[in-house]
């Protein structure tokens, strides 16, 4: 592909303020990536070639309410952006602060992409094995078994294109590994994904436990379950870093071994840094739309920048029409009332 | 209360074999509690006084359909304890190794107390702040409303009786903290338990990154979604505790790291041990049922047979039962059909 990607850049949302974005931005377009960047241009500056700044000084980034708040805001820097992709003046759009703003926006402005039931919002989790992706963390709070089956291409799709794996395992997050456990949605969406062994290589149900021990690359989930799996996985990563952090800083013979442990435990938490994984994914819009965490800095946002770029030249959209297509995994036009948009956080 | 208690205890399941969960029989006896032991005698020997063991070598803790082992297998040393105890020659069980055929048993056998909807399992996290007990995390892997609102109850009048917490901060685990934010499930159930802060310290939504945060005291969930978050935090945990283990013995330096640094964390681990918690608990049958792990020694199981103890004395199933009347959150028995058995892990 020798096109010239474009890709829209909310300047918004981001803990370090909007001048942090711009520097990603110009970070990207050093890189050959066109940017268009929608924000308070007065803060920005002009972040030099290849960076095309909007002005765009409405936040909704804060908003209680995503969703009313982007039906309300045609002028949020958010919509702004997300209808740049709509419109075909950008190929994906990158925004960090509030997923519900995102994804709001996105469903509302970018549109499912053809077949697609229902978005989900795909995070990739740090583990020292490499990346595992769960999907839905939280762009819908319920789900059908369609839903999930689509989930499982969307994210072997996005693994491909995006991560590099060759033949992503893709497993549905159950409360036991035999083929037995789990809820009705869960036994319903098994027994289809274990029927597309052609398409999918689906190695069936997974604990919790394994969402951080590098045993499979795609791990699918309702929106609900997997926004609690994820914070569980966060709090309990925070409550023994903090932990260690505290032996290592209580005493002076603590101080001693922190100082002495500081390479190693850094490499690791290198390892783990999400900025290195750009954020979160919105998987099944008409475009890719990429999420950083509103607390990475300006490399955490260059890396959204690279990877939604990736997934452009990649067509990791067109490739998943087709594999769902392949697999007649796709929506029937009849069957599925429009999206409705949640409030995911 | 002046009556000796009697705790129907399974000597099969412990990994460490049925001695060991005699010699925690001999401790909790020489305490005063009254023990009848089901296990293999020949293994067993004799505890000395206060146990009294029962030959049941038959064990059915490993069986793959724990609830057909549980029909099938009227020998079996789960069975006999809980039938022990339904007929009322131990007031309470406690049993490791399967959480399947024990929560199958006491079902089937000890029964629902009256005007309870489902048995729960209850785990307390251990967390620096102090535990949080979570449920359920897998006696039924669906829910409904009514059934929440009952756990909250199980949940606080245990916390109450046997963790010693005078009023219990009882939570609803949801994906956002908002009122708003949720399932159906869990709006309706935080609707209901919203109007019964008479009778309950009900704090609302709660993340799950919090759950190891003591934010806290008693946190309610369906049996599918808390056997996710829990695992998902023991993953968490023993990456992270591997990572930092890893690096203190990577190197020399390292090593000399974890060295001094092993005093510290020795005292937290000291702290998140789940044998000082005695294991999971399952709540709403006629008597209590504690589930030590199979992993524990001793230590766990005298400590899971003191909690059993505990419930007794502090008469849990009563007190549960007057304040689910008094909050009219009681089972109708026409409204809802016998409770069927799942299988959880």
């Amino acid at each position: 592909m020798t096109e010239t990607v474009t890709v829209a850049v909310d300047a918004n949302g981001c803990d370090h303020g909007p001048a942090e974005v711009a520097a990603a931005a110009a970070q990207a377009a050093a890189g050959g990536t066109r940017v268009l960047l929608f924000g308070p241009a007065a803060e920005i500056g002009g972040p030099g070639p290849g960076v095309e700044v909007v002005d765009a000084p409405v936040s909704i980034a804060k908003a209680p309410e995503p969703v009313s708040a982007v039906r309300s805001t045609p002028q949020a820097s958010i919509v702004q952006a997300a209808r740049a992709v709509a419109e075909g003046r950008a190929h994906a759009l990158v925004s960090g602060g509030s997923t519900g703003a995102v994804v709001a926006a996105g469903v509302l402005h970018v549109r499912r992409a053809r077949g697609i039931h229902r978005p989900a919002l795909a995070v990739p989790l740090p583990s020292p094995a490499g990346p595992t992706l769960l999907l839905d963390v939280g762009a819908n709070v319920e789900a059908r078994a369609a839903h999930l089956v689509q989930f499982a291409f969307l994210g072997a799709a996005f693994a491909r294109s995006v991560m590099g794996v060759a033949r992503p395992r893709v497993a549905l997050l159950s409360n036991g590994t035999e083929p037995g456990r789990g809820t009705p949605l869960t036994l319903e969406a098994g027994a289809v994904l274990g029927q597309r062994t052609e398409e999918l290589d689906f190695v069936g149900n997974l604990e919790a436990t394994e969402l951080t021990a590098g045993a499979a690359d795609v791990v699918v989930t309702d929106g609900f379950t997997g926004n609690v799996a994820l914070k569980a996985l966060e709090g309990a990563s925070q409550t023994v870093i903090g932990a260690v952090r505290d032996a290592a800083t209580g005493s002076l013979r603590g101080r001693a071994g922190g100082l002495l442990l500081r390479g190693a435990l850094g490499s690791f938490r290198r390892r783990i840094d999400p900025e290195r994984t750009g954020g979160a994914y919105l998987l099944g819009l008409s475009r890719l739309a990429v999420l950083p965490h509103g607390r990475f800095g300006r490399a955490g946002y260059a890396q959204a920048i690279a990877l939604a770029e990736r997934g452009v030249c990649e067509r990791v959209g067109e490739r998943t029409y087709a594999t769902l297509a392949a697999a007649g995994a796709l929506r029937v036009a009849a069957s599925e009332p429009a999206s409705s948009v949640a409030a995911p956080s």
